[in-house]
């Protein structure tokens, strides 16, 4: 009874289209999604940074109590993985300024023996091969969730196609639902990713929600409607963070529930886009930081009332 | 207790992207919003057509009986609006093949004597000069919304502005939107439009829904989620007759109602959304033609069950 997430701690550098930015704060899909899911319940870590990472940003994790850092591994002689971008107008598109990957292109951190037993995965963006080893590393698994990019789609295809007959959720962009199957309509996507394996996708579409295709069902969710955006770094690993945190959370409550019905992912997406919006209204974890467990209930429930009809 | 709809009726044209397309069947902002409103009650239409009409074109309009078609003028002399469009793959683009204004470049048509007690009002897309005409011929009105385009934020924007200051809503399209205030975020954009002076905005984003920016509240709500989109052309008009019937609907259920209140905004969008999803599924007034109250109050219900949430 626990989730285990595997993926990036990153050193981030981000400029806004308001001329806005900052240099060297913590990022990383790992981390805004460990955030995120620990306002839900605990969650393991499983990462590795270099020498340099700099002590007031690892004492960021500090913050968040419901992290288990055992699988945080400071490797000796590498450095961590670093990058920087910077938003376009529409906040929803940015290009790359530089990426290094550093100890993100070496060996991948072993999963401890203590998280062998981890009952929910999700294998954040990284090479697909490296997502497999993951889900070998997890045999008590009931739920593993898989997020990729159109990186792997272009140079790793099969492997992906792979990865896919072997989780049962995948969470995407738009546009790498597009690129992956062809198919320009979301459900249309959905569907054809479907018939690689799993039981659902989510495809997240920034500021205009996202829609899950299930084999039972098909749901579409707005984002929370905001014009507070002031950073969206993040907001797809938090949004994934907050599904996957709260399908711990339902695990917790209810052992014998099924995670990856139709019903328990459009509950939990709830969760993913109440706390995504809130990671786009700083920079790096600032927000998420501020905030506590009481904050996302409250915005739940106006968003809750919003899409009260009929 | 009626409401009026001013605009066009035309003869279209549709190219798809899959190749199919349809020659010369009926298309116009004034069709589409009659034919979706009066699934909700009666709904008086003021436009005209040229000598050139045809008469299958005209015998649709008796398959909506709820159309009051005494501010239909078949002018003499004069020839039917004629509009050619090809859709882009992704469906929520087109080009424009060709556009033949014909009777609608000419004197507007007047507004029947019967007609001017209208309480409901929708001034569907046209020059804001002659929206504003529309609005001084209905005295007895209680809600406003008007309808605009590119066009004529490009080439009339003091005359749109100065109709903002008198209409309580304005329904447009999200890039509208932008090129109307300058603004990307979509509720950045709503709330600057309501300092032009509407009570409501409601910001249409095709197959990503819409968004209510109201002075008293925001809301986000999906589209129908759907791969079945055979011709989006008249979603838009559509989703205003279904919102606008819904308000004439609730005016005519509860005199005293406040209709362009928050509440009453969010749930006939609701409606305007349902009805949009169904036009979308075949050429023209194809659907619309087929479907029953029924099967609205059906989808509608579905889309209810789907936002559910918390």
């Amino acid at each position: 009874m626990a989730l285990l997430v595997c993926g990036s701690i990153g050193i981030d550098t981000v400029h806004t289209p308001d001329g806005d930015s900052r240099e060297n704060v913590l990022g990383g899909s790992c981390t805004y999604f460990a955030a995120a899911a620990s306002f839900f319940g605990g969650v393991r870590l499983v990462a590795a940074v270099g020498e340099d990472f700099p002590p007031d940003l690892r004492r960021t994790f500090d913050k968040f109590p419901e992290i288990d850092l055992r699988g945080l591994e400071v490797r000796k002689g590498s450095k961590t993985f670093r990058w920087g971008g910077k938003y376009l107008a529409n906040m929803d598109q940015r290009e790359s300024l530089f990426t290094e990957l550093n100890v993100l292109g070496e060996e991948a951190p072993p999963i401890p023996a203590a998280f062998a037993d981890s009952t929910l995965v999700f294998l954040a963006n990284a090479h697909p091969g490296r997502q497999m080893a993951i889900l070998e590393g997890t045999p008590h698994r009931r739920l593993a969730v898989a997020d990729t990019m159109d990186l792997w789609i272009k140079i790793a295809k099969d492997d992906l196609v792979g990865l896919l007959t072997r989780v049962d959720g995948l969470v995407l962009n738009y546009d790498e639902g597009e690129l992956l199957t062809g198919k320009k309509n979301t459900v249309a996507a959905g569907r054809a990713i479907l018939k690689m394996g799993p039981r659902f996708v989510v495809i997240k579409k920034g500021e205009h929600g996202c829609i899950l295709v299930h084999k039972d069902g098909i749901a579409a969710l707005p984002a929370y409607p905001t014009d507070n955006v002031v950073d969206p770094t993040g907001a797809g690993d938090t949004f994934a963070g907050g599904m996957m945190g709260r399908l711990a959370q339902m695990e917790a409550g209810s052992a014998g529930r099924d995670l990856g019905s139709f019903e328990s992912v459009r509950e939990a997406i709830v969760s993913g886009t109440v706390v995504a919006s809130f990671t786009i209204e700083k920079f790096s974890l600032d927000r998420l930081v501020e905030i506590k467990v009481g904050d996302i209930g409250k915005r739940a429930a106006e968003y809750a009332a919003m899409l009260r009809v009929g």
